[in-house]
């Protein structure tokens, strides 16, 4: 019998936007000292449970970054090979990126405002490229095969993300590593879709709590042997509702 | 005419035994807050002068990680790849490693004190495999072609550094990235010494400081431009003077 592979999922805490209550996005704003606390507590998860990583992989923004650098150095792992990739970057927000959730929810209303937080493949509108909080023209994304989004819907997440799971996650997990994902709400809950084989319909209703490493156990084709397992599921189930709740 | 390559090295700052006045070498201390507060001004440096790293290099110990990660920080440039390597690690102190440097000094007297710490290819008496200071047996070492060091010398660390430089530091440096090596007092002298030449008996001379960026131009053969500019030039001489004065 082969050894399962393991699979670390951990999103980061709060930012200094999640503070203020603003979609974020692609725009690189750092964690608060809250989401740092968040993401040392999530270390000393992985350690106090002997789930050391042997490879990290990160998207291209800071507060993920952030949170695998503080989670790893709880670990004392601080050493383990780092790779990054703006595939595993949040969804892009469009147009929302910089607005206010409660402001966007009383505008739109709560229809329109579900739609474009938990629906599938409806993107909001395109952010313009003269926004300040465009990543048109930034260095950090000059290698982006293809263009910098200007949305992005759940199911283009998915698309843009697959690739690098399947191009560099997936042979560390073959080669016997226990691989850490440090990202973001909607690339972890399009992580955890593929993983599980949840519908289009359904995924609306998983929400991914902050800072508490999320485990997988996979099969040698890398099917989960269960469902995944948060190290702290009391803490886990209260942080879910707090993300379903945000905006109300 | 080919624009010139940019190579910058980056000594952490002060760590939890560099306060304390012990040998550190391979023992994996981390940063003061002085330290991090040296790692953090670093960064600042960088962006002042306008120097962003494309790609950083670091060694396997935290110090340097966290000296990376934290002037990464301040530069805005968490996101570049970065790739880390046991070959760019601090020299190995052998037996002195855990060892107060004052009382080494009063034991051992001023000559073999000088020896041990500046001669080219006299290592220290080799660590003891069942001391807590080895790091025999350390996973992070597993992957190392050979086995793990019980003493070096400078001459030492240039022989395992070498192939670091020329396999993945100078494939960068071709391909026109700016490079950040994030690293140590003794891997970086001997890179310093292999980038101008200098010689077996004068590199004791060469003491670099801590947390301040040492930076290269080189021509299309990787050959300096000239020699090697701190961004802080009146903080570098002060911060050499007292490297070169410990244990005094």
């Amino acid at each position: 019998m082969t050894s399962p592979h393991t699979l670390i999922l951990l999103r980061h805490g709060q930012s200094q936007w999640n503070e203020l209550n603003l979609f974020t996005g692609w725009v690189d704003v750092r964690l608060t000292e809250q989401g740092k606390a968040e993401a040392r507590r999530g270390g000393e998860l992985l350690a106090e449970a002997g789930l050391l990583p042997d490879v990290v992989h990160t998207s291209l923004l800071s507060r993920a970054i952030q949170t695998a650098d503080i989670a790893l150095d709880a670990a004392d792992r601080l050493w383990i090979p780092v790779t990054r990739s703006w595939r595993l970057n949040e969804r892009h927000y469009g147009a929302l990126q910089g607005k206010d959730k409660a402001e966007t929810l009383a505008e739109f209303g709560q229809e329109q405002f579900m739609l474009w937080r938990r629906s599938f493949d409806v993107p909001p509108p395109p952010l313009d490229d003269a926004s300040e909080f465009s990543q048109v023209g930034d260095v950090r994304y000059a290698g982006i095969d293809g263009e910098v989004p200007r949305t992005e819907s759940l199911k283009l997440v998915i698309d843009r993300l697959l690739p690098y799971w399947n191009d560099a996650i997936v042979p560390d997990l073959t080669a016997g590593k226990t691989v850490l994902v440090a990202a973001h709400g909607n690339s972890l809950r399009g992580l955890v879709k593929h993983l599980e084989g949840i519908g289009d319909d359904d995924i609306a209703g998983l929400n991914i709590p902050t800072g508490i490493p999320l485990v997988y156990r996979l099969d040698e084709n890398l099917v989960p042997l269960g469902p995944g397992e948060y190290l702290d599921p009391e803490a886990a189930a209260a942080g879910a509702a707090a993300v379903a709740n945000q905006g109300k």
